[in-house]
């Protein structure tokens, strides 16, 4: 498909009017309304009173939603899986939290960061009690799926955490050791490792195990969730740098001043040469705290003068197609219904996003 | 028994002449050996390469060491017990390495810690990587324990997770909001939650449930790591406060900079009146950066001459002996072994040591 068939699938739901942003809203909804109407009463001012913080605040809710409309689109019963996409949703804001604080920053979705607010030492309990919350919530699966299911979902998350954590690791030793020779390829797998696997593949895998596919058949499952994470990531780093809506809930350019290795700067610093070249490797040797609004403008207005933002959307949009055909093939046996027209609209919808 | 007698046990191991430094390294060594020869390959810098450095250095090993031995003096083998050893000591050293971002401290174990080296965005991911082993070794249990046992351990984790993460919430709450009129039992409370149910009672009931105690057997078990954990913390705040020794591995008076809300400070905030109130309520109300080494050294002489040391040290004798009591009735039914010697001369060893 042409990258504006799939641009117009995004938006209207391929052929069968699904409005997909109502769709994301229900999912999100369903999601974070039982999250909250099951958190421990808050007892200790400090811990669990926090923990709603980041769920009640504006988001798309991708995550969740995904391993949902994986269930249905198979098969399976909504409500069996809602247990587990909370504990899914839960996982993501407590990576968020941990995220924060291990980038300073100062804005999520659209208000204060907990680190900003209430300190290292406060924001990384609620991250922690967030994660157990999780860990709860797949115990509690037990009851709902079974002894040997229960078990299986618990492995696809220690993997999925494992993969988070190696992508986030590579991430950071690149701004650690300053790394300026970065090809495409590392990004890739760097993001297949934290975003892939983690926003899109996980979610995706449970649903399906919770349908009653057998791991086997999850491989197209995978591209599907391969492609439509890259897609994903790549469309976030472009709008982190182009994005002037209270939407976005972000710092704008806050990629550039953490020195994020992102396909647009590896892509900049291939073909960067002469005085420009040690001006940028200067500026990524230096600490975030030393970088001046002036060379970030400046980075910023060379990547889309270079065409670097524009050839990252161009990536991003054969990504949407490859993982719009991979879900094609994966759901091929799958009937007709809003959750399989949902899905396969997701990759148009990502790259067509503001937010 | 008296006092002295108790601490004449621990140094001896009881009647039986066991030497508890040599029995509590033996432990210790066969858990690390087994962690460290166990890890995934250090191919990401960041990431495992720094896993190894918490559990390499010099420590106790206590909590493995309450796991093995009460699976071993209740009939259990240690060869079976030692994958859910190595997870304990896992979530230990992942729970140190948060810890030491939360209280922004220099030195762990005799070294630097990890953050001051490598600073928050590493230390945490180190963190967060440890507990994900932790979570890995309780998963290997499946094969070695069978599904409904190694399910059980799972809970009794997800609880003690719950109850640490309550206990050093109440903590941050304290300091937060500055409480000056907190009572022994609110410090007692919170102890039981951060660490006797973390460092001793969760450890044994893993070890009496792989030696196949039911749980509903464990309230005496229970009942001796209540105690053992209380008589443990308060000997640490005293440590922190007398140690010039380079066996200690801490900042000697780090909890007075820290402000935390030991037993002591509690004891001398109730008897502490005036001119002399006023100064310590100041003092505590200040944030950490802005109090001043004459004021530390003018607490810790203060807490030394009014008793309340002292005072400390005679409580902590106190519940070492109801340890040993409650261990007795635990462990009655239990034939005579070095394992059950060894659990029994913890609770005087505990009180007499100097690390």
């Amino acid at each position: 498909v042409a990258p504006e068939t799939l641009r117009r699938a995004g938006r209207t739901g391929a052929t069968s009017g699904l409005d997909v942003d109502a769709e994301l809203a229900r999912y999100r909804d369903l999601v974070v309304a039982t999250l909250l109407a099951d958190l421990p009463p808050a007892t200790v001012g400090g811990l669990y009173g926090l923990v709603p913080s980041y769920p009640s605040r504006p988001s798309k809710g991708l995550r969740p939603a995904l391993c949902l409309a994986t269930c249905v689109a198979l098969g399976g019963e909504e409500s069996v899986a809602l247990n587990s996409a909370v504990a899914i949703e839960l996982f993501h804001n407590a990576f968020l939290i941990h995220d924060d604080i291990q980038d300073e920053s100062e804005l999520r979705r659209g208000s204060s960061t907990l680190v900003a607010e209430h300190g290292v030492e406060v924001a990384l309990n609620v991250g922690n009690a967030t994660n157990l919350l999780g860990l709860q919530r797949l115990m509690a699966n037990r009851p709902i799926l079974g002894s040997a299911l229960s078990w299986e979902i618990m492995q696809e998350t220690e993997r999925m955490l494992g993969k988070s954590l190696e992508g986030q690791a590579r991430e950071l030793e690149w701004i650690r050791d300053n790394a300026c020779d970065l090809a495409a390829d590392d990004y890739y797998r760097m993001c297949l490792l934290k975003t892939s696997w983690y926003t899109c593949i996980y979610p995706c895998r449970v649903g399906a195990l919770i349908a009653g596919r057998p791991t086997a058949d999850t491989e197209l499952i995978d591209r599907f969730g391969w492609y439509l994470g890259a897609a994903f990531q790549i469309t976030d780093d472009v709008l982190n740098l182009s994005v002037d809506s209270p939407r976005y809930g972000k710092e704008v350019d806050g990629d550039l001043w953490e020195g994020k290795r992102t396909l647009m700067l590896i892509d900049f610093l291939q073909l960067t040469r002469g005085r420009e070249r040690q001006r940028v490797h200067r500026f990524l040797a230096q600490r975030r705290q030393d970088r001046t609004p002036g060379d970030v403008a400046w980075l910023h207005e060379r990547l889309v003068e270079t065409g670097c933002v524009q050839r990252a959307r161009a990536d991003a949009a054969q990504l949407a197609e490859a993982s719009y055909d991979a879900g094609l093939a994966a759901f091929a046996d799958a009937p007709q219904s809003a959750a399989r027209d949902f899905l396969l609209a997701l990759p148009g919808y990502m790259i067509g996003r503001d937010r």
